[in-house]
């Protein structure tokens, strides 16, 4: 007979390990499935987290241990393998397939997180975490004073430029096309703002520095010629993908792959239950994607004392 | 000429805390109006948090202070005075009256919290402070080796019991139901420690003393039938009350008294946010407040955009 869990969490970034610790404190059977050797994913790259309330300053890699600790203190089971396939079976029975082995569980909770959509250009992955940053709400902070780039034209490459003009000195807009895709209202803003230099037509080609960013170089798309722009910063807003590419015949997703789920976690499909950047959300931050673990595991608690048996009290008065 | 802020935090429990820690990052204007000599709001009382990832086992009043270093240490402003009244004036501008100073803010974050609901019974308010408590972790240690009683069913009920078993001869849990509502971990716990003797469909009627708690009156829900139980002390663990008297007149409540706001702590007045506890939710933990922070001072930062654009396009390189 095989074991069915309550509960199998897939990823382990912050949503996965925090249901995980609330799933130890409910004592759920549960076991947390994740492709990578370390948890944490995301936040393992980023190089200082400041704006998770206890933790200030903290390192992004020692974060991501701490919270895998904390899970494991607790009694956390973690399981290294790729979810390959999940199917729904009779009465309610999920089975998930990871590296070819089967486990089934009562509930699931999806928490495969997203990642960012790169520029592919040279020097982008060299120089990640050193100047190079994919969200300005986690870094921009480090940049006060000094002058960034943003690239892209969108709502959050916009909101991006907003957010660190508070801060910067310069912050360059750098896009392909000859204006922002963004809701017009932020356009205005970002276009009224003294600090906020427009580049249009731009692509760049290539980011430059030793250690640390220095320069990016820049093609107009229309003329072809090349400029450099010394900045400090580089803020890639090009898009984030969610990692749904399993879930897209099992659950409704969204026109950009999240997953539709509210601040309960749950989905089109009853007993299934996604938390973190991997769902519909109005903002994607560690601590946002921490309190849907803890969402998710009351969810899931919730549903299975629907299907289960009660605790027995044999004592009192 | 008044300042006006851009955001005006009231309340600094872990919501409140997180809002001023995004706020100083996003660079807003902003200051914090906290009631009490200290941050923390609930925590503060809490003997033991295990459930916060990255700080486990941590005791509640280290939680609070290492939550207000963290706002502190990135420049947030704390000013001690109790809110007397909030006024929406012309063009967005809110007004807040605290210790009978007037202070001005484009927009507001109520972060104020809950507060423990009381038995509304006979001797409950006359002995409280005498033996009635709604705090186990701020008196337990009054009740050495004496006999004390719990009222509620709740994880914070359970967790209270737990607490004062260590120092208490017996502890008697009351809960009007033939069950708990607690955490499963919890439950085995308390069902499992001789010292707690649970006391099964149960209401309290009375409690009796002169000068100081001597009895409680209890009725079973079920059969009518009283008894009375020899206590020293009663820990009253029934759920709370958000704080929210001031803001009945201006925000839509729902029947329980949180103010309606979803996850992006949205209330019924353009402006106005509500985070944590004091908002309707589907989990109040530490961990949800503090997310709700973030994500309402990204709508904070939204409004604030929307309200200050200025068309000029023909800018840029």
């Amino acid at each position: 007979m095989e074991t069915i869990y309550d509960l199998i969490i897939v990823g382990s970034g912050p949503a996965g390990l925090c249901a995980a610790i609330y799933a130890q404190r409910a004592k759920l059977s549960c076991i947390t499935i994740e492709r990578n050797y370390m948890s944490g994913g995301q936040v393992i790259n980023t190089y200082e987290v400041d704006n998770y309330p206890g933790l200030p300053g903290i390192n992004g890699f020692d974060m991501a241990q701490q919270f895998r600790a904390h899970a494991e203190k607790l009694g956390a089971e973690f399981v290294e393998a790729e979810v390959e396939n999940i199917e729904l079976l009779e009465n309610g029975v999920k089975k998930i397939v990871a590296d070819g082995k089967d486990y089934y569980a009562k509930t699931i909770i999806i928490a495969t997180g997203a990642k960012h959509r790169t520029l592919s250009v040279k020097g982008e992955e060299e120089l990640s975490g050193m100047g190079v940053s994919y969200c300005a709400t986690c870094d921009g902070a480090f940049f006060k004073n000094k002058t960034a780039a943003v690239v892209g034209g969108g709502d959050v490459a916009v909101e991006d430029a907003l957010f660190l003009a508070r801060a910067c000195e310069k912050v360059y807009l750098i896009h392909r096309r000859d204006e922002l895709r963004a809701a017009k209202v932020l356009q205005e803003a970002a276009l009224s703002n003294e600090k906020i230099v427009p580049v249009w037509n731009s692509m760049v080609t290539e980011i430059t520095g030793e250690d640390k960013v220095e320069s990016i170089k820049l093609q107009n798309v229309t003329t072809k010629e090349e400029q450099v722009l010394s900045v400090e910063g580089v803020f890639v807003a090009v898009g984030i993908l969610p990692n749904t590419e399993l879930f897209q015949e099992i659950l409704t997703l969204d026109e950009s792959g999240y997953i539709r789920a509210g601040e309960d976690c749950k989905t089109s499909v009853e007993g299934i239950f996604a938390a973190g950047d991997v769902r519909t959300k109005p903002l994607r931050q560690i601590i946002t994607a921490a309190a849907d673990g803890a969402n998710a595991v009351t969810a899931v608690t919730e549903y299975l004392i629907q299907n289960s048996a009660k605790v027995d009290k044999n004592r009192g008065i």
